[in-house]
């Protein structure tokens, strides 16, 4: 190509890009080359250019957490009625899917900063971030968006590990939110909060799944049977019709998950060079690692609060 | 088990869920059979304990977009620069990545509502939903959530069919954020901004990766020899030293990925029956559907919005 | 007072401040006397005990209006109804309050910076500040509390000479809010709302106060007349039934207020010394001056704007 | 008038206000008269062109406060240091300036709702509303401007009785923000830093006049000697140079003031009629009122709280 034409090409470009004044002058520059520089060396006119955008950063809104303050950000999945539906998920409850939504929790715990405690059920997950924490300057989209992210992005990862026979169809999406709880009764009572929603919704579902699948309704016959009744009703459906003592039902199913931390001793095997063993032996060394606990217990009492006191105590 | 016992243990339940003053009796019910009832039935005890517990639900912030504004949510990899390096990403540009980045950016703009146009480049990607969009209320933590969620979890389902010799070893996450730009020109400028990234980058890697893959330089060498260095620098280096003219470089590269819709005209076979032919017979149907189409081209010039006015215009 | 006494109660009073860790020793200083130092004398043991306490600040949030919108501030009269029969305002228009209101909005746009327009009517009142202003870097809080607490001080500062027979029995209160609009349209159709308000609601209480004072009807029994009647209805009783032309009602009244900018040009005796007039001699010299110029006149319709296009012209 | 042309006038008015479809019509209404009547009865034409334009409504934002903080509102005089030159304020300190202050907030607390505690120096006051506190549902809006607009109006209102040689030359403005305050610790850490910051100014300025005004030092002079200095410093030039006890200095100028609610035992004579008295009898009730108490006290350390315990208790 000749040299003419690509300098053409490259004004052009330029004024494509939205250049609106160039100063173009030929000079000899380098290795005795005609080349053409613009007056303006110091700064880029592709940096001129970028620079006469950049203005639009300042519409970006500052939505950083209140301070002193747990974070705690909720995911949901979207569709996933629909979703359970497509993928043969079991009713009432499938276990498989619960462990997957598990682990993909587990994974976002391990992957980011500063979460202490997460709670799940069903297709749900909440995580909180310690009052102190300041990931990301506490800025609520980092919070929200990496954990959706982390979540959703080992959902598809680990399916398989889970649903051994049964193929992903398409990737999912969750929603998620951000909320501030001031005061430690606040977050309990968040905690408590989506507790009962599982309790009540999976003891309705153990019900009508149970009149379903069992005693052979229809699902308007099951809907219609359950209409207006109250725990105790339910209960009594299971234990009578169907011999089910709902509270023989694994604790997955009842409490949903709580994920802590907890210290685990390990014992490593080490190669050591000492005075006396210059060529090295093998030590045994304890170190102390922290790792992620699954519970299905209850967190609407006191006792797991107290148990598991450091999770609310003030960091230092 | 006796009914007794199992009345006790649904009673010492009720207390550790916090149901505070339950009021149990002994009546007849059903099918003749001594059962407990609380006193009020019509509200069941789990739901007042839930019901205590969702005070907490008036903690969540309003986060309603400002209406009559572009919403604009952007996603970022999260620390891709090891996450290229860890899956073995071609240097400057690995097309496999792009091409993935843009069929998850894809499979948002079909899946989620109101999306306008989308920009990518880089491990970066912007979406724009419409001015007048009423998709979940407006609400930001909305759009932003479900952006990245979907994003996320297509990366992960779609990796094999652009990488196929090389395993993604883990899941990866993105952040993304929200902003809202009032006016078009505010848009406009907006996504300029982006593309003047993405040119201002690629030239640099570009003459980046021939000093040090074709030049033989080291990367600190190379980094060395373009500090300071303007934009004509790096065309002159690439042309005089590597012979590549920038400007024939893939646009996909130099350019980044638009997606617009635009319609497409199918046709297809259909079997209808008529009253000339009962038994039915093939009939060609036309029709218009919407689809995503990437493009490889400048948005920061006029023609580009010249040509998909559509995208600017007032949504009635 | 001996020395040592009042270094004891130094101390104390160090101590009582929360000052926990307080190294004094006693040295010679100045001009040969015992005095107490601190260990570390570069800042003050105040400042510590003040820049402790310091990290407060961080709780307050960012308030940044978006930029590129107008920002408007509205003002409401507090308790109004009240506060005019107390202070024995005329019905159904008071053009004393109306003045006075007048008068506090133009010390506002006299006051603070930015302000294009204002309208006003009833108890109430809009301040708009243009698209680019930067006042307080865009802080809503500024803006709100400027404007209401000029207004607020104003409204009893000029009340006497708007009320002269009537005394202030307290100090009043008005409330405020910001409202952000991206495009003109918007900021048009916001103040077309407030002056459709202002039109439907005097033309009720004029034919109310008709019926009332002219017609000798109770307040109950002109509510009752009125109630689903429309314009046409009310015009009509007021035409036929007390021969009053709601047209020609004054302005003020169906319009309210709208406050603009306008260049005035003024004439100006000035003295000053030439070569010819040493001692000095009069010259006439003209200067043009912004001043606030209030209108009663339709601003729903396009005339208004065209007659004052630089109100919504793109600032530069 | 004929009645004609009042209709064409009705019509062309209906036209200037942005009504594009009116349909008229022309009937015999009331007592016989020609009258004109839209088609649709049931909604007014100007209610119609009114809802037209109330979508503006929704860009309004939300500004609820997170539940259960702590809601300080924090004023402070707009360009106070050149009205204290204007209106003749004593250096450092005038008292007349600070009681009307004082008298603005406590006017504050009274007129308010659900203000717990006010702390004020120098040009400053900051009110603490409740952290349960729902007046005007927690908007920050609400708070603020109710609060700097019934200051302001005061300042105004009271500025005669305690400034009676000195006329208020012109309003004065006041701006505002509001903070969130999660916890106890948090609320007492606020007032602590602003008692603070009363401290470090008062023992400054009264160093800087001492020197000024029986120094004889320029102002200049003065700021040159007293920078870097630390507190014992200023001690010791008030104690050695001008024999100033700092720690003497009244309490209003060294603490600033603190507003709080106590109960107050009123005894008051009130007529009553009974059975032996039917003509009635002077009778002593006695009666509790909350009034507004201003101190000047440390609120730094432990003790007022110990003794004013209602103000953190939680509410319930």
């Amino acid at each position: 190509m000749l040299y003419r034409t690509y300098l053409d090409l490259l004004s052009k470009a330029a004024v494509r890009v939205g250049l609106s004044r160039c100063n173009w002058e030929t000079s000899r520059v380098g290795r005795g080359f005609l080349w053409v520089t613009p007056h303006v060396r110091a700064q880029s006119r592709k940096t001129m250019a970028k620079s006469k955008f950049e203005y639009v950063r300042n519409f970006e809104a500052d939505d950083t957490c209140l301070q002193n303050c747990w974070v705690v950000v909720r995911l949901d999945g979207r569709n996933f009625h629909k979703f359970a539906d497509q993928h043969g998920f079991r009713k009432p409850n499938d276990e498989r899917a619960l462990r997957l939504m598990t682990k993909c929790a587990l994974t976002v715990m391990e992957e980011l900063n500063d979460i202490v405690v997460a709670y799940g059920q069903s297709d749900e997950y909440s995580f909180v971030f310690k009052k102190q924490s300041n990931w990301f300057k506490r800025r609520a989209s980092k919070f929200m968006s990496h954990v959706v992210s982390q979540f959703s992005s080992s959902f598809v990862f680990y399916w398989e590990a889970y649903f051994k026979d049964q193929a992903l169809l398409f990737p999912p999406g969750f929603d998620g939110r951000v909320v501030l709880y001031p005061s430690n009764q606040n977050l309990r009572d968040y905690l408590s909060w989506r507790q009962a929603d599982c309790h009540i919704n999976n003891l309705y579902n153990t019900t009508f799944w149970a009149l379903v699948q069992q005693g052979g309704l229809s699902n308007i016959e099951a809907e219609e049977k359950l209409k207006g009744t109250i725990a105790g009703d339910k209960n009594e459906i299971l234990f009578l019709e169907f011999d089910i003592n709902y509270n023989n039902e694994p604790e997955i199913y009842r409490k949903g998950t709580v994920l802590i931390w907890h210290k685990v001793e390990e014992t490593i095997d080490k190669r050591v060079r000492t005075p006396d063993a210059p060529e090295g032996k093998n030590v045994v060394v304890k170190r102390t690692r922290n790792k992620v606990l699954p519970l299905h217990v209850d967190i609407i009492g006191d006792v797991f609060w107290e148990e598991h006191s450091e999770i609310l105590a003030e960091d230092s």
